[in-house]
């Protein structure tokens, strides 16, 4: 699909920030590529596999210009075990450096409400917002490093299209 | 060292018990082999090692005479974080289906009672109870599946000692 | 760099070819991105590591445009070890599919020949070349999935340079 | 079953010996447990998992009384990429330190004969002969190191059994 064709990716609807001092939005990330990791701490596949993934992208991002990675803390299940309290020993537990927003919470079921608004379908999932705001890629589960590597440096070096 | 120049295994001091429905003691297991693997739902160390060996070896203990785990949550960090309602759904979620102790907090320092009492260096720890309620081993950090292995064989299959 | 600052690269000099009926060129993958991957087949590192991500490459290069995967056995200690005869039972053994090289021995010395021209320092070694024929990245020992997937997704979204 | 009922392990035959300057017979290592690792040097099961577990027991086993671990290049396939100046290239690469067992080829058939006489199914196979020489246990496939640290440890344990 062309770029356009693209749906535009939705606000990040958060009740509070860790690993950072001021709110993001993803439309002040405009021009740059964003890789949004959505994961519970709780959730064994996200320990195991897409947070240490996500982890070792942030390294690499330090040395790329225009790749930013963001997490979301998505709780959808065991809401009183996966406290903000519980989440930010997690985080120091596990060096986690890029910022990671607090999903709000729905008031009338479980799922929180950006889990909601992009349809995720559990976690891990990534998201990749393109230059323009537009998700380019919308996965559920353990990504392979070669191929998001492959989708993320085509996506660096893709010229941003003119309207 | 011979058997009898093994120190006792201090009881267990303990706030409340998962996956059980009865408290446990050591000394209700006297004539069995008992691994008490100590751990933090937060350790990463514990979930990506320690843990997967301690259902491992539940696992193979359904098939052997004399061997039983036992897990104990030792938190001396995080407190808030680490709660019995949050270990619950890490249970849950990391299938962890030996008896789990929670370890009961001290009054006056981070370090809970039973973790003080058997000198716990942090975790994970692994302590061996031979079937007289001694410590035939203690050790910090991850161990090896194959050394751990033999030494329980070993136990297993002594005689047990006569006074 | 800019690409016509990058160095041409050499010739593969070739003493006989694996899972190809033609002899390949690099001249002829011209307008393609080649990842030449140079083992020997005794090497714990390239088993373990390299060979097993040349291979995921050469899956997931079925279905991108412009990418081929090329082995070359450059085998410079043991060579009575690792002959032509060992290597195909090893293709075989290890379901490698893409098209391998034997690197044609030097009259007069260990290092075969197009080890030499690329002055590889050991083995594993991993050269990118780019659409022109370049070399776009030279490396020795295991290569991050994430980082390689990285630069290839760049090269193959670049659009070629026009002198 | 009990001791008297393990059938007696058939004596080793064998063209050659690596790593050791005797050729070495299960009867004089009677008194002790050997772990004999039937492997081929081209077989990825045995490089990824039973080698390296192989070579962990052998550490092991140098602080341990009465363990033995053997090898033995069990060829039933691609002889001619097999050979034993490819073995000594392999044993030095992987850094193989036990003693290692040619098995001799059959005059008649692929399956060379110590293979034949123990009747294995392929590579890797374990066989873990007890202290009168007789088999304990003869598994086919990755062998868990936790429970076959159990097996050893119950066999190094248990007293000799008196006819």
């Amino acid at each position: 699909m062309t770029h356009t064709e693209r749906p535009l990716a939705p606000p990040l609807i958060v009740e509070r920030w860790f690993n950072t001092d001021q709110p993001i939005t993803l439309e002040s990330l405009r021009g740059r590529i964003v890789v949004l990791h959505a994961f519970q701490m709780l959730c064994p596949g996200c320990v195991s596999t897409a947070i240490p993934q996500a982890r070792k992208l942030n390294e690499i991002a330090k040395s790329i210009d225009g790749l930013v990675v963001l997490g979301i803390h998505t709780v959808f299940e065991h809401h009183a075990a996966m406290t903000p309290v519980s989440l930010e020993a997690f985080l120091h537990e596990y060096k986690i450096a890029f910022p990671v927003a607090v999903d709000r919470p729905s008031p009338d079921r479980p799922i929180p409400q950006t889990m909601a608004a992009y349809g995720f379908r559990g976690t891990p999932s990534t998201v990749i917002v393109d230059r323009e705001g537009r998700i380019a890629r919308h996965s559920f589960g353990a990504e392979d490093d070669l191929a998001l590597g492959l989708i993320l440096g085509n996506l660096l070096s893709a010229p941003p299209s003119t309207p």
